[in-house]
């Protein structure tokens, strides 16, 4: 069993779905993918956050053996984003971004986390993404998460992240754009030749295709009844997938498939909830029962004849 | 085995995607249909077209198995649909609707067709639909297809007609709106208390979710590189479904669910060219093979334990 490195965000978020709202909610892509990534392995966490921001959570993470010494607390308060979604939950209404302590943010990481074998870069400023992986001694598997801002204003440095990893963890058209092709298939092509040889891409609510090399898999999405935030979903999806490739200490091509079907499950369990709420009182029994459920979802017995 | 009843259009299709076009090419949700449904088990077709329709497709259609006696030739010319894709290939443009001979259109069955078994309504009038059943004397298996158009225009006629059938095909989209709810899962529910126990539902390049009673089923849309031309793909969907169905002459839980994976595996054949061309060269053991890789493509060894 190895542990996963996470850098990214701990945030307030303020959330509005049609099915109600929260103030100030824990969040940010790497206490998203900290609290789910913690039921399959241990945890190293390289975040910022401000004065502002309460001891518990703190507290919880590390009972869930999340190792918190790279969490810095600066002066000033923690970085805040106010968002709104639509009946059809997709791409959510940005009302306002408050960088605080994350805007003159650089990661350090502790002297103990530098032997990281498994390390994701969640969704940050590509350079910084970088200065994480240059204080990294020999990763075995790095994971990047980034977005159409970062396509838009730093293609040339996110291209260099993007060069020196083995997975992009994308949506779907934020992949188009980056490989500025409409097909996907084409575009998974297009981005692995920049680096990555695993390309997973998002599909929301219909799951993940992950291009292997030239191998294809889709981790479908559970069609669920009650979707009430998907804020967190692509961090809880990379959750699962790098925290079971940790825990398993294996990255063949059978872990990654179910590790892509891992994270569907943790991804699944996250909308159902606000805020880290759906991820956080999980136990492994009702993680397995649900890939179970996913299992039959996609399960025929094989057509071996027509005639 | 059992033969499956088609009805539906045989048109001319003027069709233009980012990737090439069309002029007057054969189309119709009957002859998409019956031509993809032709490599399963026999058809039966009731459908109109005008007198400028060419006799060649007429005879390819039998050397398929077709039945062509409910296909009348009436004075006049022949349905023709004028479309346009964007370059996402998503809903087309409607650039011009040519009823024809199709406007005054009332399917009459041949006495040899009124003991079908298996029954594709294809998107029409939903009058006409219930038209065609009301001439069957005891069906097995009636699927039905719609959309928008009839939703938003003949709602108590379509209703009716759910009432009367086993399974609906329909888009996302249209589900949604049929049910007045977002949430797809609960809008399946929805339309499964107007009549069907089954309910398709359509994801365009995502695949289909198929609901039957309680039980889930995902058929996923094989990811491909190129991807021509949409039109057609719904139909096929359903013909290699209700193709597989009644040539197995099972309905069973099994069977539907590999019936909707060879529905999809018809539709990934479809959209790889213009008009019918996709799905017209085709034999058993080219469809057998594209079954094997959308198997490989959902396949995950089940994870056992976490511990």
């Amino acid at each position: 069993m190895s542990r996963v490195l996470v850098v990214g965000s701990v945030a307030f978020d303020s959330v509005e779905t049609p099915f109600g709202k929260v103030e100030d909610a824990l969040g940010g892509s790497a206490l998203y993918f900290s609290t789910a990534a913690s039921y399959f392995t241990g945890v190293d966490l390289v975040a910022v956050v401000g004065e502002d921001f309460p001891n518990e959570p703190i507290d919880d993470l590390k009972e869930r053996g999340v190792d918190t010494a790279g969490l810095q607390k600066k002066a000033g308060e923690t970085f805040r984003w106010k968002g709104k979604y639509g009946y059809d939950l997709d791409d959510p209404d940005t009302l306002d971004t408050q960088l605080n302590v994350f805007g003159d943010f650089h990661p350090e990481l502790p002297e103990h986390y530098r032997d990281a074998e498994y390390v994701f870069l969640a969704n940050i400023h590509p350079a910084l993404q970088i200065e994480v992986l240059e204080q990294v001694e020999d990763p075995k598997f790095v994971a990047l998460d980034t977005m159409n801002f970062w396509i838009d204003g730093e293609l040339d440095v996110l291209k260099d992240a993007l060069s020196r990893v083995d997975m992009l963890v994308i949506n779907e058209g934020e992949a188009r754009q980056l490989a500025d092709d409409a097909n996907v298939v084409q575009a998974a092509q297009t981005i692995q030749e920049m680096g990555p040889e695993l390309v997973a891409i998002k599909r929301g609510e219909y799951g993940a295709l992950l291009f292997n090399g030239d191998r294809k898999f889709f981790a479908p999405a559970y069609p669920l009844e009650e979707v009430y935030d998907p804020t967190g979903a692509g961090d809880t999806f990379a959750a699962g997938m790098l925290g079971f490739l940790a825990g398993q200490d294996s990255i063949d091509a059978a872990s990654l498939r179910q590790g892509a079907v891992m994270g569907g499950v943790m991804a699944s369990f996250c909308v159902q909830d606000f805020s880290v709420n759906g991820v956080q009182d999980l136990d492994l029994d009702t993680i397995t029962g649900r890939v179970d459920r996913f299992e039959r979802l996609v399960d025929f017995e094989t057509i071996d004849s027509l005639d």
